[in-house]
C-alpha cells in the first residue's frame, strides 16, 4: 500500500494547468501519474482521448449483481499566478504543520488521492471486494469541462450501468462538521466588450467630445444590481424555487458565525440577496458577478488616453430550475438595452453549466423513484461520517458549481454523493493553496468504511 | 547660414527619448547638438544641469531697451515603439514627398529648428539686430517636465526681464489656416483603488455575500457624469468662466465639419458638455476622463473569482480659472461620499498642471495691463502670417495641456505666443511621425518676419 501523502506530493509536482497550453507536459505527467497509480491497483485503465485533455476511465469488478460506484475527480488545476504571492513555489509541495501546500493540493488532487487511497486500502484488505468501481478522472474541470459532454454521449451506456457517482470536490465547512452536498449552483459566463473611437485618443485634443468606453461599461455594470443586493435584470429570479424547510434547518446546524465569516473575508458589511443570510444567500440564491475588468492604460504613472476599448468578464451562478441559456439571454438583453449611444457592444460567449440538486432519502421532497443503491450509499456515508468524525453530516446545497454533475444526471440518470473535503482556509484558486492532512486521513477512513459497507450490503 | 532641413536630419539622428534611461547617449547628443548650433550663431550658451536632463539657456543682445523674447522648445522626444510599425527607422530621417519622417520630426525638433533657422537668418542679415533673444530648450517635456519648476524658481529673475515667450509646440489645423493658440487646458490626475475582501475569492463559494470591488468601482464611475454629458461633481463647474463671443466667432472660422470629425474618430454620436459643439467642448469645457481600468482576471477564457481589488485612472482636463488642487479635492470628495459600504477606497495622487489663457490685444477681455511688447508681438505675428500664409491666423484655445506655459506665467508673469506648426496628419507620439517641409519653410519666413518687425519697433 502506497503512502497517500507521498503520492499527493508526486501528483502536485506535475504542473497540470489545463487552461494554459504552456503546461502540456505537466498535463501529460499528471494524467500518466493517475493512470499508472490506478493500473498498479489492478484497475483496467482506459485513457480516452478528447480534443484537448484525455479522460481516464478505470474499472474493476464485473459481477452485475454488485453495487457499482463511479468515483469522479480531476487531475487538472487552476493557473498558479500571481506566483509572487506564494510562500513556497506552487508546484513544489511543501508540508508546514498539518498542511500540504501547492497548487491543486485541495482542488482536486488531495481529495482525489484520498478516495484512491481508500479504495487501495479496501482492495488490499479484500482483493475480491464485491463492489464494482469505475474511476472517471478528467483533465478539463478547471476550464469548464469542454470535452465532457461528447465523452458522456459516447460512454453513456456504460455509465448508465452504474448506480451512483461519488466524489470529493466540494467543501467541508470546518474540521468538525462534514457536509454531504445536495446541490450545486449552475453557471453561465460571458465577456462584454465595449468599443468607442477606432483607436486610443489623446485625452486633451479629444476629451469632452465622445463617450469613454470605460464610462459606458461602468454605467452598464452599475445597472445590474439594486442597492439592496438583488440582480437587477427582468426575469432573473422567475424560475428560482422556494427553499424547503428541512434545508434551512440543516443550514442552522452549521451554526455559521456571521462575524467570523466577515473577518475571514476581511469585510465589514455583507451584501446579500435581501431576506437571505450570507450563508443562505450563497447556497440558495443566484448571483451575477464581475470576475474581471480591463481597458486603457494600467501601468505606473499616467498616460492620458481615451481608450478605444474596455471589457468585463461576467458570470452568473444559478440555482436549480434556472436554465443557463435563458439567464444568459436575459442578462445580455438587459445589457443591450442599457448600452448608451456612441459605443459599440459585443459579447464573447464562454461556457455554462446547469445547477444540480439531489435529495437524500427520507426528506419531504425525496423522489419516489430514487435508486435503492443511492439511498444505501447516503445512509452508509452518514453512518461512517458519524463514527469517524464524531458527528453525522449535514445535508446542504453549496454555492459552487460542478457542471458535469448535472450533465451526468441529465445524460445517464446517475445522482451524486458529494463528500466535501476542502476547508475554507484551503485557498482554492488562490495563492498558497493547501490541504489539511488530518482531513485527508479521516477522509480515507470514511470512504473506506462507506464503500466497505456498501459492498457488504449494509 | 546652415540648411535647416540638413540640420533637422542631424537633430533627428540623436535618439533623445527622455523617459527611457537607455537613451542617455541620444539625450546628450541632442543636447550638445542644440547647444553647439546656438553657440555657432553667436549665442552665449549655458547648459543648466538638473536632476535629470539639462536645460539649455542661450542668449544674445544685452541692451535693456530692446524687446526681449524667450523662445521655448524641447530636445527630447517620445519613445518610438512600436518600432515595427515604422516604414523607415524612427531615428534615421527619411524624406518622402514634402515630408521628413522620424521620431520628433514634428514634436518638437522640426518646429524648434524652424524657429532657430528664422533667428539665424535674421542675425545673418543684421548681426546688430536690436532684439534680445533667449532660447530656453528643455529635455524633459515628454515626461512632464519634472525639473522645470526648480529651474524656474532659480532663473525667475533673469526670465522676468523678458517680455514674452514664443514657441511652436501646438497644432496647425490644416496647411491653409494658422492658429495662434490662446489657451491650454490644465490637468489633474489620480488613481482610485477599491478593495473588497482581503484576497480573491471563489465566486461560487462566496458569490452573493459581499460587494464585488469591480461593481463598487463601476457604481462610483457611473455617478461621475450625467446622462447628458456633464461632469456630475458638485462645484466642478463653479470656476469655469463664460466663453467670450469673440472666441466662438474665431472657432467658427475654423469651419469644423462634425460629420468628418465623427468619421475620423470612428463614432456615430458625440457626447459633449450640453450646449457646446464637439469643437467647443474640447476647447472651452473641463472634462473628467477614465484613462484606464483594471481588476480581476483579464486573460482568455474564464476565472471565476471575486477579485479583491479594482482600480481606475482618472484625469480631469481643466479650463482657465479652475485650480487643479481644488478640482481634485471636489472629485475625491464626491468619490468618497459615493463609495458603497463593504469596500475600502484609496487614492494614488499623480501629477497636475494649471490651465493657461492669453488674450490677444483688442478683445473684449484683453487685460488692461497687458505688456505692450506682447501686444506688438501678436500684431506682428498676425501680419506676418496673413502675408505668408495668405490668411490671418485664428485665435483659439486648445484642448491639450502644456503645463510649463502656466508655470512660466505664474512664476515670471510672462505670457506666451504659441505659433502652431504640426498638422493632424503628422502622427505625433505615434509611428511614422513626420513634419511637413512646406510648413517648415513658411514657418521660418513667418518667425523671421515677425521677430524682424518686433525688432524694428513695428
Amino acid at each position: 500500500m502506497f503512502d497517500p501523502v507521498e503520492k499527493l506530493k508526486e501528483f502536485i509536482r506535475h504542473p497540470s494547468v489545463s487552461a494554459d497550453s504552456k503546461f502540456g507536459e505537466g498535463m501529460r505527467g499528471a494524467q500518466k501519474f493517475v493512470a499508472d497509480l490506478l493500473g498498479s491497483m489492478g484497475f483496467d485503465v482506459e485513457v480516452v482521448p478528447t480534443e484537448l485533455h484525455p479522460i481516464i476511465l478505470a474499472s474493476r469488478g464485473s459481477d452485475p449483481s454488485w453495487p457499482h460506484v463511479v468515483i469522479y475527480g480531476h487531475y487538472d488545476v487552476q493557473p498558479a499566478d500571481p506566483l509572487n504571492l506564494w510562500t513556497t513555489p506552487a508546484f513544489e509541495p511543501s508540508i508546514r504543520g498539518n498542511r500540504i501546500y501547492g497548487r491543486g493540493a485541495a482542488d482536486n488532487k488531495g481529495p482525489l488521492i484520498t478516495n484512491i487511497a481508500a479504495v487501495a486500502r479496501l482492495l488490499e484488505a479484500n482483493p475480491n471486494l464485491p463492489l464494482r468501481i469505475t474511476f472517471l478522472i478528467e483533465g478539463e474541470e478547471e476550464m469548464g469541462s469542454p470535452s465532457f459532454p461528447k465523452f458522456l454521449e459516447r460512454y453513456k451506456d456504460r455509465l448508465k450501468a452504474a448506480d451512483f457517482v461519488y466524489l470529493s470536490d466540494t467543501a467541508l465547512p470546518n474540521e468538525q462538521q462534514v457536509v454531504l452536498t445536495c446541490g450545486l449552483r449552475g453557471l453561465t459566463l460571458f465577456d462584454v466588450h465595449i468599443t468607442g473611437a477606432k483607436g486610443d485618443l489623446h485625452s486633451g485634443l479629444h476629451g469632452g467630445v465622445l463617450r469613454n468606453p470605460i464610462q459606458a461599461l461602468a454605467e452598464i455594470i452599475a445597472t445590474l444590481h439594486t442597492p439592496e443586493g438583488k440582480v437587477n435584470v427582468p426575469g432573473f429570479y422567475d424560475d428560482v424555487l422556494d427553499v424547503h424547510p428541512w434545508e434551512r434547518d440543516e443550514l442552522k446546524k452549521l451554526g455559521g458565525d456571521e462575524k467570523a465569516y466577515a473577518d475571514f473575508l476581511g469585510i465589514d458589511t455583507f451584501y446579500t440577496t435581501p431576506g437571505f443570510s450570507p450563508f443562505e444567500s450563497s447556497r440558495f440564491q443566484p448571483t451575477l458577478e464581475f470576475n474581471g475588468i480591463g481597458g486603457g492604460y494600467q501601468g505606473e504613472g499616467t498616460k492620458t488616453v481615451i481608450p478605444s476599448k474596455a471589457f468585463a468578464k461576467i458570470s452568473c451562478r444559478l440555482v436549480p430550475n434556472q436554465q443557463p441559456d435563458k439567464i444568459k439571454k436575459l442578462v445580455m438583453d438587459a445589457i443591450r438595452a442599457r448600452t448608451p449611444k456612441g459605443v459599440k457592444l459585443e459579447f464573447v460567449d464562454q461556457h455554462k453549466g446547469e445547477a444540480y440538486v439531489v435529495v437524500p432519502p427520507g426528506r419531504s421532497n425525496t423522489p419516489k423513484e430514487q435508486s435503492p443503491v443511492l439511498a444505501r450509499a447516503f445512509l452508509a456515508a452518514d453512518k461512517a461520517i458519524a463514527e469517524i468524525w464524531g458527528r453525522p453530516p449535514i445535508y446542504l446545497r453549496e454555492g459552487g458549481s460542478v457542471p458535469i454533475i448535472a450533465d451526468i444526471k441529465r445524460v445517464t440518470g446517475l445522482d451524486s454523493v458529494m463528500f466535501g473535503l476542502f476547508l475554507p482556509e484551503d485557498n482554492l484558486h488562490a495563492p498558497n493553496e493547501s490541504f489539511n492532512l488530518d482531513v485527508m486521513k479521516k477522509g480515507i477512513e470514511t470512504t473506506e468504511r462507506m464503500l466497505g459497507a456498501l459492498a457488504a450490503g449494509k
